[in-house]
């Protein structure tokens, strides 16, 4: 089977000629698991930083040997657990990239394929929005008279944190996102009421013409120095979520990513730090609530799909210098067999 | 009528011999208010920095003419409102340095003379009071299970916040404070389980010791970098009330206060800005509640108390070098005439 490594060890971002799709035998099924035939390999800005040791403390992947990290969607091929048998849909977080997965049932969490889309599973349904949802819904409890600001607006975290916002009743949603292509998805896809270009000139005083009675809510994908703009947008009693660093993850030099504690008093802001994996136990319960919206049509996403695991590397690239549009995911392998 | 203002304007942390002391008519009643003798004056950190112009916005008093700003326990005098009748007791947080004021009624809480000494409510059942009540209680909901650390903790917010927690339910209050002798009164008058000694050498590693299983919550009353270390010791799930920046009132640039965003998101803190001027509507509701901790000991305090007027700059600079023991009080007139 094929699986993509890297080519060597990485202190850079990471680079599509950085990683290397071998040879690599099938892998014997665990006793206490399943083997999985991978489906859909989901790309994340977070494994760019683990391949350089950065995320979590979580170890990078051996060169030449172990598989890039990534979740998948994919289909049980062969079962040792009683709660998971043959063709069962599956999603792990440890699946990685390679044609067949092991995973130990407890990284397993079985999917509905009738649900929605299986490809989904990868980003709206996946863990990008279980980010969102775990936000809006559990830190901010985002509810009418909100007006909610996310940067990243055009990827899957971003553009689902303002459509569930929406969803759960805010007044009004602007999003942050660079260029004009990206812009229009979060409006005329996701339906945000205003999407600012920041790599526009003058975008800090459309940003302010934006958000005329201030905002309640941030989510903040980016930065420190994008959650201190919005900060001084927000109106007193802001509640912001401190999501994703993801401007630091290959910055030279670590950075402190400073947040004005006199700003945060003044506005008498209530901040809360979002890590996802505290949310994983509640996946069930995100996806029955948010598989009918995607139904109904309230909530979109937008997927740039590559196929092939040898289109991973290319597909990774784009994603860490921004240029997907919409969520990357591999489709590894054909959903029906 | 004597009157305390500033000799000339002050860009500096204050000291004595920035006030004068000065004779000034007697106002006349508002036609909305009332006036009052002052009996206790209540001296401040905050005032310091408003003297300078550097506190939310608010204008320095004129110098040689303006009384000092602070809030006062007295007696009304003569009142043309319905709501206040001469012998009144009250409360003012816009008093000031003066032996009588002229109030508008909306700046004066009446207060009941005999649910706890009447200078207490220029301490524990004052602001400081308050602005632990609300942290506490309001804000990081302090209850069993809790580990809680305040820094400024001789102090009239930071003792009664670990005293509040304690009642509250809290398993361990730990302070830190600056000199044996403030540390004592921490552990011996209010009774934290400990108090770190930030003047002694090795304080970081006492404070890692006196915090065995982590704090789940800590109250900032001094400055970002202190907010920092007290989040290397969280739990996960950690709540932050962040208050005050005494440390910043008088340094020559303005901080920035930096937090670090990815700190936060690591513990997946969760911080809150606290203004205690948001629960001035509620200060009825703390008093009914804290009165009876202090009838029946629960709730401690200390005072450093001086007499007439004339002794306030001299308190005033001790307070802004914290040479005082415990809430700063001047008692410009005695309580029964």
């Amino acid at each position: 089977m094929k699986l993509g490594t890297l080519k060597h060890t990485v202190d850079h971002k990471p680079v599509a000629g950085d990683f290397a799709i071998i040879e690599a035998p099938v892998p014997a099924c665990p006793e206490n698991g399943v083997l999985v035939r991978t489906v859909h390999l989901s790309l994340d800005p977070y494994v760019g930083s683990r391949l350089r040791g950065r995320h979590m403390g979580e170890a990078a992947p051996e060169p030449m040997k172990g598989a890039i990290p990534g979740a998948i969607v994919g289909q049980v091929i062969e079962s040792r657990v009683p709660s998971l048998k043959e063709g069962d849909w599956v999603q792990s977080m440890e699946g990685g990239w390679q044609e067949v997965c092991a995973l130990t049932a407890e990284h397993v969490r079985k999917i509905d394929p009738s649900v929605a889309p299986l490809a989904a599973h990868a980003g709206v349904l996946g863990m990008p929005g279980l980010t969102a949802w775990s936000g809006i819904t559990q830190l901010a409890k985002v509810g009418a008279g909100d007006t909610v600001l996310v940067d990243a607006a055009a990827g899957p975290v971003g553009g689902t944190v303002g459509q569930i916002a929406r969803i759960k009743g805010a007044d009004r949603v602007v999003g942050i996102a660079g260029g004009p292509e990206k812009c229009a998805l979060v409006t005329d896809t996701y339906g945000f009421d205003a999407c600012i270009d920041y790599k526009a000139e003058g975008w800090k005083d459309r940003l302010a013409e934006a958000l005329p009675d201030g905002l309640s809510v941030f989510f903040e994908n980016v930065s420190a120095d994008m959650a201190m703009l919005a900060l001084t947008h927000a109106r007193i009693y802001a509640r912001g979520v401190l999501c994703g660093l993801v401007d630091a993850y290959h910055t030279e030099t670590q950075s402190q990513h400073p947040l004005n504690a006199g700003l945060i008093i003044g506005k008498r802001a209530q901040l809360s730090g979002l890590v996802v994996y505290d949310f994983y136990p509640r996946w069930d319960e995100y996806i029955a609530e948010a598989a009918p919206w995607i139904t109904s049509g309230q909530l979109k996403f937008a997927e740039d799909r590559a196929a092939g695991l040898e289109e991973a590397p290319a597909l990774f690239e784009r994603l860490m210098n921004g240029k997907n549009k919409g969520k990357a995911v591999v489709t590894v392998a054909p959903e029906s067999v």
